[in-house]
């Protein structure tokens, strides 16, 4: 019995591929990289006239799976299995679904973890700045690659929406329809403070030996541990939090001492030491900064609807009622803005008490949302 | 010329009092503390018959030192001068007021820094878990050492509120006002996140050595500076650091690097290392762990006006709008309980963009709200 009969809508067992390319790619920060690799994976198949190829672009912590298994023994699917295959919103069976690990990345593409190839060392700690805009640059050599003109869509979630943004604003032509999830234009200053506060609890682990930690034989598990569980209490909402764990007791009854006494503390603490095992610091300590730094309206004096003026694509842009990370109100101010700029833009705030982790998961509104949009998105572009 | 005259509202100069208790003090942990200290200061006089008398609590990380100075060199009053002294709202023209750091405190009361009465060594992370219950006992026998039977009022902020609470239930009959402000029932899942997270910044901390760190000549700098930063976040709101930092670059351009980029990572780690040098780590986990305890409903079924039906005080309740570490709608439980219970309260929400911390704010309406209640307060005790 194969493992797509066993478990129903789901792509199945995947095999990541990987891209080489040698052309430098000049950065933001005014640094250049000499040459990279790029891992991937695909869903579905690209139809004869390369019509119906879907960008996922994702968050902080996530990669290039984003959907199946890469063994038949994986307890758990890509991050994003909830929305990819088969039937599901990202119909496997109508879209060619490619998902790439970033620049700067730690699952395989070209990261702190790679050998730079001037030094013959690691890079670690010297592996360069990079920003949304240039992930989306390092994107778009991919998408060449695999013979695609235009992306039938481009999606993703939080720092996934960010770079969709981008993508609508550097390669107008290059994206019919961006779907933006749970994002933001820009980090607010609470946003910068508890990626601060997370950056911190990494650079001053004495383990850390300023990002050189491999070449010391340790690792800042302490500091990556604290930086997870920071993260984690933003990713869910108050009322998540309240409904998950309450004022639970692990032990039933108050112990009076610093060993885990309230339920949610245990979850936090196992958030955070399982995290330290499939991360690595350096490659947190640039995603945080890709965060801070997006603004696409910086160089238009604040004014983003100037920002978007040249975008080509149509827009959907999804928010969630209880995400206090991206509330609302800031997908609203990308709303307003495409407005403003004349773009065609939908919008659906989804009623979920999950905080900004809803993205992630099966909301049946949000759900029945996507398909509906994808599936208008693949009848226009001819997918299969 | 007097510090009196040149700070014109001022309680002036104050010198802080010892009380010692020699009577053992059973505490809710089971443990017994032989004997303590309370040092804590008074402003105003206290009247013929003892009736102007009013307690404040302190909240994380406040002490006895709540109004004036301890020298004329002091660049900075205690923690509340902006509402008590003459003729502010907490009136020393009319009202003996009284502030006492807690047990377990690091600023002269008994705790982690003072010597065992056994062992002969300080107690460090010996120290009894203390929670608010434990408090209020003990500041009921400062109140009897002060030949003081009742006090016209007990007011508090944040933990300070919940230690009003308290001795509303533990005293019926020692209180005849309770002013709770910025405070909460209990805290909320997302709050203990929020303390396990600082508690675990601290504890990791290699130079904690199990709370030895006096002992191996170290001081848990780094753990202590996160908890605080973390802290910071909290204490702001969304608004206030969009009003005070915005995303403002402290070098006026990005540079592309993992240095403070953004003034709002400046303003954290200042806080954060500025911390460090008046606040013991200690003491720091014993007073997130009375926050994480208090719960008076606890034993009434989670029923909030079984717990305060026994209270005679009336109740004067605040909260501000943008406050989310202790949202209006934690107070808003508080007196509906109290309603609920048939009490006395009045409730005011105070519009105001500064969040948890516009308790210790001069704001306007809040003042005047306060001074007004206080005003009748003394009227009808008798105030000098």
């Amino acid at each position: 019995m194969s493992i797509e009969v066993q478990k129903s809508g789901s792509v199945g067992l995947v095999t990541p591929q990987r891209a080489v390319f040698d052309e430098p790619l000049p950065l933001d920060s005014g640094r250049v990289l000499p040459s990279y690799e790029l891992v991937f994976e695909t869903y579905g198949t690209l139809n004869a006239t390369a019509s119906n190829a879907v960008l996922i672009c994702h968050a902080l912590s996530g990669d290039h799976h984003a959907a199946g298994f890469h063994q038949e023994t994986d307890r758990k699917p890509g991050w994003w299995d909830s929305a990819i295959g088969p039937g599901k919103p990202i119909d496997t069976e109508r879209f060619f679904v490619v998902c790439l690990n970033n620049l700067g990345g730690c699952k395989g593409s070209t990261g702190p973890l790679s050998v730079d190839p001037v030094s013959g060392q690691p890079y670690g700690p010297d592996f360069p700045i990079v920003t949304v805009r240039d992930w989306v640059i390092s994107q778009h050599r991919l998408m060449q690659r695999l013979h695609i003109a235009r992306w039938a869509a481009v999606i993703g979630g939080s720092l996934g929406g960010m770079q969709v943004l981008q993508w609508s604003i550097s390669y107008p032509e290059a994206i019919a329809h961006a779907v933006v999830v749970a994002a933001a234009p820009k980090l607010s200053a609470e946003n910068i403070a508890f990626n601060e506060v997370a950056r911190q609890a990494i650079v001053t682990d004495p383990e850390f030996h300023g990002g050189r930690y491999a070449a010391h034989g340790t690792l800042p598990r302490r500091g990556l541990m604290l930086a997870r569980m920071l993260g984690h209490i933003t990713y869910l909402s108050d009322d998540a939090m309240r409904a998950k764990f309450g004022r639970e007791l692990r032990a039933g009854k108050i112990q009076y001492s610093f060993d885990v006494e309230f339920q949610v503390e245990s979850y936090l603490r196992y958030q955070g030491t399982s995290f330290v095992d499939r991360f690595d610091a350096n490659t947190y300590l640039l995603m945080t900064k890709a965060l801070d730094y997006f603004d696409p309206a910086r160089e238009t004096g604040d004014d983003l609807s100037q920002a978007l003026a040249q975008a080509n694509a149509k827009f959907l842009v999804i928010s969630f009622t209880s995400d206090w990370r991206f509330a609302p109100d800031r997908s609203r101010e990308i709303v307003q803005a495409l407005l403003a700029a004349g773009k065609s833009v939908s919008y659906a705030e989804v009623d979920s008490n999950h905080g900004h982790d809803a993205f992630l998961m099966n909301i049946p509104y949000y759900h029945q949302l996507l398909a509906g949009y994808l599936r208008r998105v693949a009848d226009e572009g001819g997918a299969a």
